[in-house]
């Protein structure tokens, strides 16, 4: 089966590492041509993936066209504010009933819409078999075969079962979902977390602080994504406590680096700036706090972020008040 | 209301600084004599938390019936094994009604009771206020007063509630629960997935793998824990993925390393002498593999982790083991 990676970034570039062990027909799509040929003569993504080796039968094109045509299955790996955008260019020559991967995370809009639902809308009638791929993978370590494991969430087995089938390898495990909500909130909303964690590793609060942060992190993120109809389990899982901590652990997160900078005194904008990059944990924030008052969702970690992105509160400040709750009973806060 | 801490180890006398923010009557009793003089004089626990400064207010004592009669809140905090002969030795003091706090981690025998078990059995009659109290509490860190959050759980709900009152202060939150099961099945059966960890960060495999170690390592736990009465829901709060989260990613966890030295080709037998302190994932891996084995309980980590400790196969077997089993769904795991 032809696959088409959608998006030359230090992900997409790993994981058509990853399938070249098993697949054959690989192709990647980058926009920019410059980089295309570069990539195409080097064998290496100098860029975003330096270090690993792209093995010669991964073909690199600019050629969007190239790269989906007659592709089984096509994985969309761009930013996450362009995944539907793509989907709506890369629609003309999408093969009917072709699976369609959003490796991206992130969230669509401040209504709570998912990636893969904008993917969905723009496919309409060429296929249903869309796929969200989530877990603890930094593309640094896929890149060069170190061990990891994911999980592949659809509404249809058809296609989950597909996307198991190419991925998995004795250093890439892949676990099976038919909750694509709660494996896309898992991934969107961990970086709020990793956000908070850099700001609590900046101000040197220990591992104990840290590991309370995650887990009461991932309550408020499972309190969100099951008002939105996933299930509770799936944030147990690879794609939400997994990912959540990996991410928040990790020095690879940039959520956590930009985090760390907050703790400093740096505000958002200073943050952008500086590392001419999308730090997706402070948009992904102000949306869900957007939506979690709207919605009457209780999400006080969510909210402290928001402050300290605004500059309202500083670190010791959102602790206090985040440590000085009412007392509560664990189990009452799902 | 006067407290007495049972244990002056490093955990022990950490909740006895801590507990000195908020209460004035304490005693924590140190077996041997001459070590508690040492503590009285120094005001430091040299030997378990050395750096920490311990109030004048607290009393230290070698004499049982000093530290128990008249307390109202007694904290049994020594090593798992020895826990339930504490519980017989200190009931001739014991107040009727007294809460008895569980604090020490870990299986009581190879049928997979509890230490909270023991200890009921014994003061039978005198109290059924039983409690125990666990989450992500490294002692360095709550001894010098960093924040962190913990779980306080019991059958009795006015117990838990008395516990969350004396301990609960701006740098320690406490949540309540009512399944004692969970919360203590989540502190012992968590090193042996921190011992699991030592091995895989011992070898190099880096942030993904260990982030889906600790996942997949819950899931097996919860496992377990369902099997005997544990509400699964524990598991994902504090006393489980939390301390889970913590023990696997600290410095502070003789366990972990612990698995580092097996990852060096150390038996579990010259790990055990080179530390000269119980290494409790070694003993809990055995104990639980046994029950597993018994009671038909899917724990392939575990199975893993004794192989490791019986030296059958190394950690790259066993981490290929583990990575090539049948293709999963997620959510037939539980």
């Amino acid at each position: 089966m032809k696959i088409a990676m959608i998006g030359a970034g230090g992900w997409g570039t790993a994981m058509m590492i990853e399938l070249a062990g098993r697949n054959n027909d690989l192709i990647m799509y980058c926009r920019n041509p410059d980089r295309a040929e570069e990539i195409r003569k080097t064998r290496e993504n100098g860029e975003y993936l330096p270090g690993a080796h792209i093995p010669e039968k991964i073909r690199i094109t600019s050629d969007l066209e190239e790269a989906v045509e007659g592709a089984g299955c096509v994985i969309i790996c761009t930013p996450s504010h362009v995944v539907e955008e793509m989907a709506a260019r890369l629609k003309p020559w999408l093969m009917k009933d072709a699976v369609v991967v959003c490796a991206s995370k992130g969230l669509a809009d401040n209504e709570g819409h998912r990636l893969s639902e904008g993917i969905t809308k723009e496919v309409a009638g060429i296929t249903d078999k869309i796929v969200a791929l989530s877990g603890p993978n930094h593309a640094e370590e896929v890149g060069i075969g170190l061990p990891c494991a994911t999980v592949a969430a659809s509404a249809v087995p058809e296609a989950v079962q597909i996307v198991q089938d190419l991925y998995m390898s004795p250093v890439f495990r892949v676990y099976r979902s038919d909750d694509i909500r709660g494996v896309e909130y898992g991934g969107a909303l961990k970086n709020i977390m990793a956000l908070a964690c850099g700001v609590l590793d900046g101000i040197g609060l220990g591992d104990n602080c840290r590991a309370a942060l995650m887990t009461r992190g991932l309550v408020e993120m499972t309190r969100f994504g099951v008002h939105f109809g996933a299930q509770m389990t799936t944030f147990f899982g690879l794609s939400g406590m997994g990912d959540l901590v990996c991410t928040c652990t990790s020095i690879h997160s940039r959520n956590h680096r930009a985090g760390m900078m907050m703790a400093k005194g740096m505000t958002a904008d200073e943050i952008s700036k500086s590392t001419n990059m999308v730090v997706e944990g402070i948009r992904t924030a102000r949306l869900v706090h957007e939506i979690a008052l709207r919605e009457h969702i209780d999400m006080p970690i969510t909210e402290e972020v928001c402050h300290l992105i605004k500059g309202d509160h500083n670190a010791r400040e959102a602790l206090e008040i985040l440590m000085t709750r009412a007392k509560k009973a664990e189990s009452e806060t799902y």
